[in-house]
């Protein structure tokens, strides 16, 4: 469990408490994620459709209600937490604290804030709420093989996407010399925009080449980006299927020949024949001691 | 066959016209499957037509007529295909059975609902009628490589898409915050349309950012949505190849050694040895025999 | 060579224009190939320049010479082909004999069609030029491993089409009950038309859902668009992985046990160590003879 | 090193020098690095910012101040790289050599060409400084497997690319022929930068098909590049897989049978057992000698 550094010692209420609210093993703790996963939901389903103009002139007063009782809700719920906690303040500063500060902070700093009456801020401070979505987080669980593959074709990705930035830089250059102004392409970062729409094949088309010239520009960029996006699919590929591979194989050394690749299920060391598993006797040795005995 | 359970005792007539109707082995049973398909995608393509205006202005009486004759056709074909069924009103209520009803449904339900006059509710009832084509899922076969390798790769592909929605909202929400209404963004919900159209790389063009900040964000879920695009890929191919190679393998134990991962036209267990088929003896026994004999 | 079977006996002038003209083993016939290649490429960049209104207002008369420059090349070559093929009448009815009709087809109509001075008729054959570039695939070599590879992941690969149409036709109803006509939604078939541009990514923006419901649904085909795009990959990849690995195992049956699955270069059947390599003496067998003798 | 062809006899000052700019295995050549990436990237953005007109007007003095500081810095830099080589002109002639080269030219371009006063060679000698970034491939790194991968994959991506180009063109001028010129299909270099706009899935919208025959035909054409983006994704998936792979091998033949395809780590032949590390002797000889001595 990824909270058990702080949890505390057995037998106590706390312990209790802390069962329910950060482990999943119980009923009522299963119960209490599927309620904190309902209502984290329906809080950020309240702030989006709050933002619609017209529904908030229709049921303001009834959207602040809502959320002053989601506040309370896990403002009380963050107040459990601590209490039950051997370390609170070390979880507040860890990812999953913070968070659970975000999710309360906007609410209450709309009251105390001076000038939280303006516009801006009221929209700011609104808007954040929607951040309370990645409370989710928690209950993702590991994806460990995902992350595991993620992590080992990490860096290929980042040269891929620096690549794909310079391919980004220069091209945009080439097309902001080529077209006109008129046409959109104002600046280099206005073209850079166009460029990273054009190879990402999203292609808005707010910005269009007119020339033909930069029409084959962008057709050659078009190309590219259809053709690259192969390179991240295929290094993320392969380290999928080298993680599910590696699932399958130990790294621990054989004692009689430090050979370390055996599938998890090998008894004896495919290179030495010696025996692997340590915590039971070789079966070899035994039907040579059985008829003796 | 996947309606075997319908299946009434041999010998009698309705036996051999659920033979032509479910099955597909005699040579009468294809001739029915492929004229039924003719039928099906003909009486959609019918639909689809009759919703042109123009079309429907200038041949309404057409379509209607041509309607019925699908329809009497249909519910024809549902009549005998529940008098040759064993437990027809089990069939009835299965996947097929529903799809069956649904097909014929709008079209008896314009006839006897009152108020099906107004404009929505045939608009409705005509519509619905190209649910018909959900018929042909039964002809698609099983794939059953295809549906082993989704099954298994489903919750990572899950966990893909919650972090797309996840990262839909978040930058929704910046986005929000950053570009003038008059741009489209004129609330999270609309800002979370325009996120998901940049993201898969849609890209329509008739919400796009206009300030310096809120184009810079969206080049960012422009590279995030081209690159990640490279997950479900990788953990999809990685299973197809898993399940290509599972093919190839039995988990049958050996009874020697229990070992459960050999070929499956393995005859000798890889580890010790042993005979793995216990159809047929095996030859080593017999060449030791054969000579004594 | 996949002109053998026109191929006329060896020793004759013909024999000797065969050879550049169907065959690239000497410098003169991959000279030939080579300028024939220039020449195709040439003439389809003209037809495609002679469609640009202004091009062709300023150029008209040189772009009819080259046209009659190139017509008159192609039927030399076409003729030189014939008179030096086996099979003249054979080859005319083969894929690349009717590509090479095609090629020179429409600048001949033009001369004897009656009626070919309608403007219609006169776009339609100037545009037919085009399909000169087929001529290229001549020289594009076999890809002997993709072509394997899109073989047998085809049908899969067909099912995937199946299921991306039948979505199609599904979602489009849909947005065609929600949306309003004056957004585009006009009937099924627009509907479709906009389901296809948003499913495959595409995302022209010339039709796009206005309301609430209908963006939502939409957002919906977005992500499923974006994450169906897996299947076909994943498919492909696996078929081209195994196509590899296929180059590298022999299907031909061990002689002792019948296994057919080994190392190309395996000499000793990896089952029951049977001597594998019929054209060479077992070395065991020398082991053992040389020191008797 | 890449560039060790150029460095000069080790203990000199320009050997301490060279190995400051050429290498980074010192922390003072790690820090050099690090400022030269910062100032590079510092210099394009400026170059970027430059070009936005509202920021030039009020900005205009300090950009060309901040111009000179990076071309005066560039220029001194590559004057010490030039005297701390062994062949400077071969540097010169070299790939980075180029790079430093047109980093600093378009600066000193501007202050002795004639005419570079003219509002064109202006905005061409500003934009070619973008060029700049391309110096930062020195510090990408080799990515050995992933350009081992492509290289392989080369000839299949061409192949691929190629047929998309054929497809590109033949589709083109069947909506040519469709289209009405006034949806902008007014020549077939229009419509094939449209058919490259809709087979890459880029979709800007700015020329779309009006009829009902043309849509048709670019939905098929959406579904064709929907589908065959699986292609090179396959074919790069198959061979990042095919590297990862080789990596672990040796083709090093073992010197008693001549089977070349060992795992690096193994010491013993697979075949025939014979002892493959050359370097150290085999235990199993050590193991018959010891009782003997």
């Amino acid at each position: 469990m990824k909270h058990d550094r702080f949890k505390p010692a057995a037998g106590t209420l706390r312990t209790r408490v802390f069962q329910v609210i950060f482990e999943s093993d119980t009923p009522l703790a299963k119960g209490f994620d599927i309620v904190l996963i309902g209502i984290i939901l329906t809080s950020v389903l309240v702030v989006m459709l709050e933002s619609v103009p017209a529904l908030r002139d229709a049921y303001g007063p009834w959207f602040r209600r809502l959320e002053w009782g989601f506040t309370l809700l896990f403002t009380a719920e963050l107040l459990v937490r601590l209490y039950c906690l051997e370390r609170p303040w070390q979880y507040l500063r860890s990812f999953y604290g913070i968070i659970d500060v975000v999710a309360i902070l906007p609410t209450w700093l709309a009251l105390v804030l001076p000038g939280a009456q303006s516009l801006v801020v009221v929209r700011l401070l609104r808007t954040l709420r929607v951040f309370r979505v990645l409370r989710l987080m928690e209950f993702v669980g590991e994806g460990r093989l995902l992350i595991d593959a993620l992590k080992r074709s990490g860096r290929q990705i980042f040269l891929f996407l620096f690549t794909v930035c310079m391919l980004i830089t220069i091209f945009a250059s080439l097309v902001y010399l080529i077209e006109p102004a008129e046409a959109g392409f104002t600046s280099i970062p206005a073209s850079i925009y166009w460029a990273a729409v054009t190879l990402t094949t999203v292609g808005y088309g707010d910005i269009a080449p007119v020339t033909p010239l930069g029409q084959s520009i962008s057709v050659m960029v078009m190309l590219i980006g259809y053709s690259i996006i192969a390179v991240p699919t295929g290094v993320f590929s392969a380290e999928v299927i080298r993680s599910i591979r590696a699932d399958r194989y130990s790294e621990e050394a054989c004692p009689g020949c430090g050979h370390d690749h055996h599938e998890k299920r090998a008894r004896y060391c495919l290179r030495c024949g010696t025996w692997l598993d340590e915590t039971t006797p070789d079966p070899r040795t035994l039907d040579e001691k059985t008829p003796r005995e």
